[in-house]
């Protein structure tokens, strides 16, 4: 059985609170999947974190709808729910998805009574602070789809077992249904447990396009670091929408050594890694047009 | 502008019927974005047949939920729809989406939302057949997702320019909400204007687990013919389910050179070419356990 140097890294800088959480799992006999999904439910259950679960900014007609998917490396297994209404966590719900045979994907009003037909309790999702800038936006003009921060983790076990989760609940006033490409096996994130995994954060629809996280586990099956592998599907990213270069993605690269990688499309990604407990809070070094 | 012969092509032998109709809009100044959607949707109206669109095999409460997606080469544009209830055919429902910014992917209620805003009528979407089915199923002691059939049809017209489309009701008796590959973009379908393009039928589940269609045009852009590309997927497919393999996918694939593959992974699969508005009906050659 390997030894590896437990790792868990999360995107953003609040993802340093979610590594907290998964740490202590890792650091209790959790394994890789606990900690991934231990992570993502901490910032989805956080009514001040305005783009993941509980708190996130509603849809165009004000109801939360959240997105969630997760990884086992160590079976293969994936579970993956979108557009979920009525629940603060939809990661607890993916996984009870991946548990389950013989489905991978539910969306919707299934997603729904999948999760209430497993026990899990419908909640009020919307905060007062959601609530009230919903309501703000209803007095504008125009109406458009806005911010999108995810959750994304990666985590490697003292076993050296995979597995990653990713969660959000998408876009500001997106269309109802709207899914991007966080619950997207191969766009939101992607991991073989015998390369490495990969998530995002960003415009979900310039990450569906090109199924950036599988893309990602594909270049570092073909031997690239996770550096140059986030690097290179970063460039092509940019590549596929220039000239206009008005949004912004990030991936985060773990692979089975234990090594990470990141890159953006635009300044101003951060990410949390933490090894023997301590995060330390890293920027991309470099963004897509760098690349270029 | 390159003078291409126009090809398209279909799976399952059902497909000849939906190449013709494509075929008639190409040689009429169809764009392949034009035929792969109107092939798809001639077999989605098919009442006949009992995996695809109008006549599909219901869900688990007796509902039809279609799901669709498609792929213009030629802007790189993308649009789905799934889990989506009360239409006939839900191909033209995911071109709608592709048209309109900034989203690519509607899911449940809100795909009905956005259809019926669009001016898409609703429509009884069970057959006398379906209906019958289905209470025949609920008779059985016990009932579990069954057949999935899907209408895979890809394009290339006269200009260069290719397309892919992808539609389906998936399994019967799946769960309410569940999405199999056909909607999911890299999964069910993938195209690169440049590259060529890929489409599947069978197990979905086993198709997102290895982002099927993506990993064929990644195959096809590092060199492989659409033929390798194809059975190569399928080997890895085959390796990662080992040892129980009891399951069938098969995908299509042509290039941007006109060049066409096919591979599944087990017997039976046939799919249909057509050029020169002339309908050749292939078997796939070689089989998973093959390649091996």
């Amino acid at each position: 059985m390997p030894n590896q140097s437990p790792i868990i890294l999360s995107t953003w800088s609040f993802g340093a609170k979610a590594n907290q959480a998964g740490w202590d799992a890792l650091s209790n006999d959790g394994t890789a999947l606990d900690a991934v999904e231990i992570a993502a439910r901490v910032t989805e259950l956080d009514p001040d974190n305005t783009s993941v679960g509980y708190g996130g900014y509603p849809n165009e007609h004000g109801i939360v709808q959240l997105d969630a998917a997760i990884i086992d490396g160590k079976t293969g297994k994936m579970g993956a729910v979108a557009a979920l209404e009525g629940f603060r966590s939809a990661i607890s719900i993916a996984r009870k998805v991946m548990e389950e045979e013989p489905h991978i994907f539910v969306v919707g009003d299934g997603a729904r009574e999948f999760a209430m037909k497993h026990g899990f309790k419908e909640e009020n999702t919307l905060t007062a602070q959601s609530a009230a800038w919903y309501a703000d936006q209803l007095k504008k003009k125009e109406q458009s789809p806005g911010g999108h921060d995810t959750i994304g983790v990666l985590s490697q076990d003292a076993q050296g077992d995979m597995a990653v989760a990713c969660a959000t609940s998408g876009m500001s006033m997106k269309w109802n249904g709207r899914v991007g490409d966080s619950p997207l096996i191969g766009a939101g994130l992607y991991l073989d447990g015998k390369i490495g995994g990969a998530t995002g954060t960003g415009t979900g629809e310039r990450a569906i396009e090109v199924c950036g996280a599988f893309a990602i586990v594909e270049f570092m099956r073909n031997g690239l670091s996770p550096q140059k592998a986030c690097e290179k599907l970063i460039t092509r990213m940019v590549e596929r929408n220039q000239p206009a270069i008005d949004f912004q993605f990030a991936y985060i690269a773990l692979n089975a050594d234990g090594a990470t990688g990141a890159a953006s499309v635009k300044e101003g990604f951060q990410y949390a890694v933490c090894r023997a407990g301590q995060n330390e809070i890293r920027s991309s070094a470099v963004y897509g047009i760098d690349f270029m």
